[in-house]
């Protein structure tokens, strides 16, 4: 795969872009079919007994699945999010940060979709899998 | 539809159980099957061009679903969003608030199920669909 | 709304188009937002113990909604589905059609999204509810 | 992983249980996290152009994850299919079988969740990704 943004370039682009929630996520290294992030839990994120929120996982996955995006077809392009799905299936570990896989399963003309698996740093069972629906723009 | 808590009641147990996010939300009224939710929108909830982010959109229709279950069921039952899925449809307006719908559609032993239509405050033209999906604990 | 085609109009597309289903379905009637539509379940549709299975409730949630955008853009649209999520709520009751009320929630230029209610005939309560998306060819 | 069920067990309980699809699908293996499963495409599951019918791509990532549930916890429990997502990513090439890889992400004490992704055999771009939620009911 060809990229169009390396990590450097989309990290900056997610500061520049989105400065409300840059400091949430760090991009840990682009794959080959996708990227892998990391959202920096912090007490913000949290539920009482001390999980991550719901909408704070999913916002790991879209910003994952949008950031592989442009990593192919590059900053010019606004993707939106059209729709997803997500399902949450054990309890965040306590303390530790969430690292969302995510893979790029076919980049049209119009349509992206892409999926994520989600676990606690370290451990191998996953935290939740989402799946992501991006439109992209005509004439990139 | 014998509630288990009133209007009163649930915006009480979502100050004291979801203090971070409680005054993002407020319950415009309980409905024969569900609830009627506002996102009181700020800026912390913007993205660049003025649009409310995914994430928060999907935060509502959680809390909205969530509420509508305890109304039934109160406050004892420890119910966890097992998964959802949403379709974003339309931009939100800038300088409205958004307004959840959300109907219970199963409250079964183990598992409840909603959906929830979200829109700009006084629009007719629905923001999101989402639906939502709880695990309920056992003896309840 | 002014429709593009009306419900003979449809059934007509639905037998010359599809005619390896057709026979499972009937147009109910078309409504302000969508349509209703009969899943006329015979026991190529059962699973034992005398239950709709799973995919076949998909295929009428499907068609419901691929029916109801084309009852407003007409047939020389080639709509396709791209995705949707299915809900099985509760068992279809045993020696009943299937009735799914779909309605339109966006009809949009690339993408049109629309969801289902799914009931034994004559019950109240949902047995499935859906969401499908479609993708709307250009220069329609 | 230790399995309750091998590939010729689930492949014997297919047809007993499921006689009216088994003829439709065949194990190609159990992997350390799964099962691969074959849609044996044949006219019946055809929609004009020579593609496979969506709802028949949905049972294809239904029984696919439903018999790897069942390979891990055994014929004794009904899992019931509460629900699932799908996204067609691509036309499936015509005159070929589509090859579903499921993998196991949850088997929790009530609930059970995989994924699917869906390819032309042969092919690497997937036709489709799916999701599927099961219950698992008690005293199993």
């Amino acid at each position: 795969m060809h990229g169009a943004m390396d990590a450097a370039e989309l990290s900056a682009f997610l500061d520049r872009e989105f400065p409300q929630v840059s400091g949430d996520f760090a991009i840990e290294r682009l794959t080959a079919d996708g990227i892998v992030m990391r959202l920096k839990v912090g007490d913000r994120h949290l539920r009482p007994g001390g999980t991550v929120s719901g909408p704070n996982i999913f916002a790991l996955a879209d910003v994952a699945v949008y950031l592989a995006i442009l990593a192919r077809i590059g900053p010019v392009a606004l993707a939106v999010t059209t729709g997803g799905g997500i399902d949450f299936l054990r309890k965040p570990e306590a303390g530790r940060d969430l690292i969302g896989e995510a893979r790029i399963l076919k980049l049209g003309r119009v349509l992206a979709v892409g999926d994520v698996l989600i676990r606690s740093e370290g451990r191998e069972e996953p935290v939740a899998r989402a799946n992501m629906t991006y439109s992209i723009p005509p004439k990139r």
